[in-house]
């Protein structure tokens, strides 16, 4: 076993982001007499997936080959034929696999089946890294609600704006490019109508080889300009507008004659929309599996009480602006207790540029945050 | 030269730790044949320096030794013998200095001193590090008021408490636990008379070793209350309450028959404390050479608008509280264009614990924010 054809595996995977949705990233390497003989990934949604893919293309004879793949091969039929028929097929002697498929077709069904035919599998290789390649397809497969992370950008005082509202720019170029790396990789892109009419943002992702996001604004009111960026465009991105089951119907006639989708969302007794009834909607019947919540303080603080975040991305620029009314990323009325703040956790740092980012899961609870 | 034996002369300058304040914290080693046949530091203000503790504990011959020091040997009378004439007198063939001493008196005069005595000098060894050590002399050798760094600790979301105004705690242990070796290291701590309302702390030092730093409380209006921690500790561990010029002169009576030493400080046009002049008197008049600031978001605001702070520790808590109302570290005014905000530089990252630790040095401008 060598960890470095892992290692290859989980690059190629990632070369599918923003391709795969819902399906998971995967990435396979095949190995002969200690050399690498070919490689695969799942690049896109519906084509083959990274075993087959590495095992079609391979010129050389496979018989008696190693192979590295970072999630357990599966062995139904979907859109394509189940991998674990051509890893049999071409002779592979042993499987190094990374994550197990929580997929309830597969669900260690794989392994089973490559086992039963006399080929070797060692399971768990790497599967911290290749678990975290697909912490969006994990979640996705067993709840059916998109994975959701909340991302914003603040000063190193905890603010995502300056009193004024002026927030261009809070962190720097690598930073800004960082997000649209997420952009790409998350299928749908959150905001509320605040951040619409405040900054008449594109929310799409502009990086090379980039993959716009399904957008989806939270606006109740149907308060959302004809001639916003986002409605001038939405013949060309998806774009859905969550609103109040009140909201007026002209309203929501026009915006659908733009090419707008409109959804109506129930109310809470408090009045705010129903966020979880609108994940399930975006994941059973969009079949959305994530979301970069890119939301102001008022929005990500529901976000937040409704219990879907799932992962946190802070950017924090090195820089004070201070400010009582400057907004903070999280508003709403908040937590009572120190005590029972929300916890990040698996919490990683890393430098970009002159920034920080820090990026946090939030394990699910069952509590809701007061209302 | 071999760098490890300034590694460990920076290592002995650390055990100085606020002892030796308003002096710098200087490390040395004595080296005779690849070996180390001595070590010293300056170990508390008054008493010999590290050349002098290193030389004159050393058991061996030391002609034709090597030393490496931190900082550039003094050349003056203080209220010790000038390091130079030591280091002369016991054949010393060649110094590694790493920081310069911009202090008046040396200047550059003791390495020349050496060298005009046949020693030679090695310069700027490890400079940067050595540099480090002494932030708070360098700039209060030249500046004659206190160096200011300003910590807070906040939630991830930039939140310092609760919107019920509840804080305890935080960040954790070991976050905590730093803030105790700041408060060792700085030698005055500064907070508003909000927090001693709120929270009755001691602002005392709670390692072992520990040295309790003066206490300085911004009290306008002389609320503090008499049965408060501080003012019952206040013949213990020197207690200095910054009032307003118009402060009532029976309450400064009796918090002085307490042993609080009260200081009436000048307002600015717009009714704060005129901070400027508090820090000149700090020290200036009681030789405070560095002020940990622990404010609470007005007073942090004032420090920021005034342009005392010079360097930033934020402890930043992997958690989220929410809350529109709740207390962010740097409130006030504010300032109103993201592209004015004021920048940290040199900014090091390091993790306590769960905790993240964001230190930065703010560079001294002319401009000050507005009020």
């Amino acid at each position: 076993m060598d960890e470095k054809y892992m290692k290859r595996a989980i690059e190629l995977a990632k070369l599918g982001a923003g391709h795969t949705n819902p399906n998971p990233l995967v990435g396979c390497v095949v190995i002969k007499d200690g050399k690498i003989i070919s490689e695969g990934y799942h690049e896109k949604y519906g084509e083959f997936h990274a075993e087959r893919n590495a095992l079609l293309r391979c010129t050389e004879n496979t018989e008696g080959a190693e192979l590295y793949v970072t999630l357990e091969p599966c062995c139904h039929q979907g859109k394509t034929p189940p991998c674990t028929d051509i890893i049999i097929e071409k002779g592979i002697k042993r499987v190094y696999v990374g994550s197990s498929d929580p997929n309830p077709l597969v669900d260690g069904g794989g392994n089973k089946k490559l086992r039963d035919n006399g080929i070797e599998v060692i399971e768990h290789v790497m599967e911290r890294e290749c678990d975290a390649l697909n912490e969006i397809f994990f979640h996705y497969i067993s709840k059916k609600t998109p994975f959701v992370a909340m991302k914003y950008a603040m000063t190193l005082d905890g603010k995502i704006a300056a009193f004024t509202g002026d927030s261009k720019w809070v962190t720097g170029e690598e930073a800004r490019k960082h997000v649209h790396y997420l952009r790409k990789r998350y299928a749908g892109i959150m905001a509320g109508i605040g951040t619409v009419l405040a900054d008449d943002p594109m929310l799409n992702c502009r990086i090379e080889d980039g993959v716009d996001p399904v957008r989806i604004i939270c606006d109740s009111g149907l308060r959302i300009p004809e001639n916003s960026n986002i409605v001038k465009t939405a013949c060309d991105i998806k774009t859905i507008v969550a609103c109040s089951d009140r909201a007026d119907e002209s309203a929501e006639k026009n915006l659908t004659e733009k090419g707008v989708h409109v959804v109506r969302v129930p109310s809470l007794p408090n009045g705010r929309p129903d966020l979880k009834w609108l994940m399930q909607y975006l994941g059973q019947d969009m079949k959305i599996d994530s979301i970069l919540l890119e939301g102001g303080g008022t929005l990500n603080a529901s976000a937040l009480e409704q219990n879907i975040v799932n992962k946190i991305y802070a950017y924090i620029a090195p820089k004070l602006i201070g400010g009582a009314d400057a907004k903070s990323p999280i508003e709403g009325r908040g937590i009572e207790y120190m005590k029972d703040a929300v916890n990040a956790e698996d919490v990683h740092v890393q430098m970009l540029g002159n920034d920080i980012c820090i990026e946090g899961s939030i394990k699910e609870v069952d509590e809701c945050l007061p209302e």
